[in-house]
């Protein structure tokens, strides 16, 4: 626990991000995570519930969405919840859980990561560790993060600046790991008929200072499940490399933001219109053999 | 200047916004600006100089949106600025130029509307009366536009709700005047490396609850060049009935906004790109002949 | 309706607000009010209805108001509301009312005018001339405020920042009206427990870079009952110089914001409590004699 | 690493925040300090340096802000920093010179803990834990400190609301530490002209909603020395328990944040215009005996 000196001079020396700006890799970084590219010109879809809640919620939900297409399982097993009282999420067994149905469906898995101490169990299991976006400046989890070598997710802060978030993603890379992955998930204003406002010009602004991949989530950004499907068209347009969207069998049961799931029969519909878009930008949704396979299917 | 007996009974009901709504109109509204509709299958360009500024100016600038696919032509002339010591417009021999610059190119016109002494000679000589962010509840002019006959853009406040919009375009309704278009344009958020922060749920959600066209501005939303060709694409695939955007022949010498302004290349460029996005959400850039032209030219 | 034209220099040198700012009045401006001066060592609080709704709500009110000691009488007859179909104020006949009871009880006037055409009918017969937060930057409101020579409340816009409040005082000022009193009433954030957020800070900021009187309306500010005395004791103690209150005979019947109107009663012990805050700060309670009176008086 | 199961109904009934609620400790709560209470009618004053920087410059400040009268030392030895480059904190080594000079002075210290894993050393050796406004919904952290029986100060996140704000609180008392006292310290807005902006209804409506002692961080709200002052008066008026002031004996040298730090002569100027203030609140300054004290050195 030792600190720095203030009379080091470095101490006084402040450079700016610089690991994370597009002059570092002008080409653009692509993180690989469990046999999917994220980054490249493939879209990356990461979809299912908010929360894993138990074996049958989770199976249904993992078999739709791979079904569908997705590419990656996401589901929570911490849970960053506003109020002591309210579900924290199943922990470990939650985990073997969500690895289980990973597995069972050939879908790499994304879940949060909350503290430090978490870190070993789930940077073992999982395959990409996001940081939620109340952790965004969580400078110790950060550290800790940059000295794995591991896919992270980073979400921007509820009020983060588009600045703010790229210095977060730099104390990543600062410590050497440079697998990140930036997410979009709505900003915090004075709006409230959605849950927060998504700010997809601060996808095409990252896009273009950072070489980063940067994904979107519509789920939490709008909170309301009709508005997921044209944001995320509109994330495809806007050049984000991929989604991250929240799924839940049975909307109305989840224990965790079920007002804003999108059922399984949307999340289809949905995947079945993103080509269409992606195409018109030049980009198709991932698959293990590139666009040729994606451009004959249509 | 008689006002409202607090005692009538009316006094006390107070309706919500209804005229607006989309149970009051479930097909959607549109609009006939000119010749060219708004609000159907056609998704439609307004381009141009943020202000009027000279003959040459504007003629080098609608003549390249002309070209380029551009169904109306923008351009102030008078002018909200946030110092009385800024230019303020060219007024009515601004109007004049901008009336024969629609005319030789074959544009119908849009403009801004400040104070309700500027409407009669607005309304005679534009087709499309703009209601800037800052006059959003400008109860008054509101009002006054509820009398005209006349295509009406409302902007979103830079703070106001999308409640408070709708709210304020059913002041126009409830005038009589239907024919009301919104506009998003960013709000104000804690985020200062874009001018506004540009709200696309918004657009979806007001397409979802009401009857209107909703067009986006990503000119004021972004205020950065580079950012306006992946918004536009976003707000086509978000569900967007059409632009507003900035051109400007010589953006480095532009009096007014000069830095957010598209070069006329950017733009032919962003019109080349717009259909295919178009295409994947089963819209298409109006012509006057409909989608069958378009399919057939790409 | 003439405009500039752009090629006269002066459209491209752009001076900043100057007539607002301290430097031009290092002492401090003073605005004479029917009597009662506001920008001076005496703390000026102007109270009353929101709106004025007829002859006995206004009599019990202005009589509560001036038993307690305010020094004006607010009430709205013009009121801007969200809503179309919402309560718009009493017009012309409520102005009589208000003129009335002011004169009834020896209190100056104060009320909001929302539109050009309403000037002549409040200039004759009002003291202050309020400009309402929706209308801070209705530049065409602000220019023709200029041309008179009357007091006007500017309050800030519900997303303007200080600098912008400073502009907007200046479009008065620069048409050689130079009584301009600034009022605070909360901007608008992503904190929904209150109204608005006050914003104290901007007070104490705009009391050093202009030399206008500011004034604090915590009424519209927090719309919280409970939270007006201490943040009218936190005004004064930050610098404000005078308070806008909304008091309401009967809060649970008024037409128009009754949920946030203090009783007569707490207001009377509002009155009480602001002496001994303001001597803290070297002020006092505005009386026709001075501070030595009011001295004595404690 | 348990979890939580699902079908656990506790998992399902979710109680809101109600151990910070004042129905819960109608009087309020008193947190004792190294011989020092917050929350009682004695007004606690904090200050000291934003980072603990070196032995002289600690040692200058100190002297100073206890000659003035304040209360409790401050100073950071870990420092949450936006980017990994800048000065993070003496660390350890800089704690140590903390405590020293907090016993040389017969000053408490407060101080900032980031992580879990900093908790025994700073327990040991801090009086008040304190937790940033970045950390406000650091959860792990939070149960942590709730295990603890140790006072922490809890500053409001950046875009917490203050219904967050208390629940973030919640969460510490639920793990049986009741010794909490919250801390505005202003919150992100659209203005720019301050760095962040006070809310100090927050404070009221803290002080009415919970039982926990409230204090305000007057620096880091405004980032303006000039309003620190006025800010500072106003929150003794609005009803705070006490100020958490940054001051630096050189604050043009200073490390982190010099151009917020109040001067100790400013310092030593607010700590004699707050008696009059707080006497108009039936506050004082706190001493060890009480008011009576104070009133007979006024």
């Amino acid at each position: 626990m030792g600190g720095q000196q203030p009379d080091d001079p470095a101490a006084r020396r402040e450079p700016g991000a610089h690991r994370v700006l597009r002059a570092a890799r002008p080409e653009g970084s692509r993180v690989q995570v469990g046999g999917v590219e994220v980054g490249g010109p493939g879209f990356v879809v990461m979809a299912g519930p908010c929360a894993v809640e138990g074996t049958e919620q989770l199976e249904l939900t993992a078999r739709a969405v791979a079904h569908a297409g997705a590419h990656l399982l996401r589901g929570g097993v911490f849970k960053p919840r506003t109020s002591p009282y309210a579900f924290q999420g199943m922990g470990e067994p939650g985990l073997k859980l969500l690895v289980d149905a990973g597995r069972r469906h050939g879908l790499p898995i994304i879940s949060e990561v909350m503290e430090t101490e978490q870190l070993p169990l789930m940077a073992e299991h999982t395959d990409i560790l996001q940081v939620g976006a109340r952790n965004m400046q969580n400078f110790g989890l950060l550290r800790a993060l940059g000295r794995l070598r591991k896919p992270v997710l980073l979400k921007r802060g509820l009020s983060a600046t588009v600045q703010e978030w790229l210095n977060a993603a730099e104390y990543i890379l600062a410590g050497g790991n440079e697998q990140v992955i930036l997410c979009e998930r709505g900003i915090r204003t004075f709006e409230t008929a959605m849950r927060n406002t998504l700010d997809l010009a601060a996808v095409a602004w990252a896009k273009e200072k950072s070489h980063l991949p940067v994904i979107v989530d519509p789920s939490h950004a709008t909170g309301l499940p009709s508005l997921i499907t044209p944001m995320s068209l509109a994330a495809a347009a806007a050049g984000a490399d991929g989604l991250l969207i929240e799924v839940h069998a049975k909307p109305e049961q989840a224990l965790c933001d079920g007002q804003q799931a999108m059922s399984p029969e949307d999340f289809a519909s949905l995947m079945r219109r993103l080509p269409g878009v992606l195409a018109a930008v030049d980009r198709h949704l991932w698959t293990p053999e590139g666009p040729a396979q994606i451009a004959g299917a249509r």
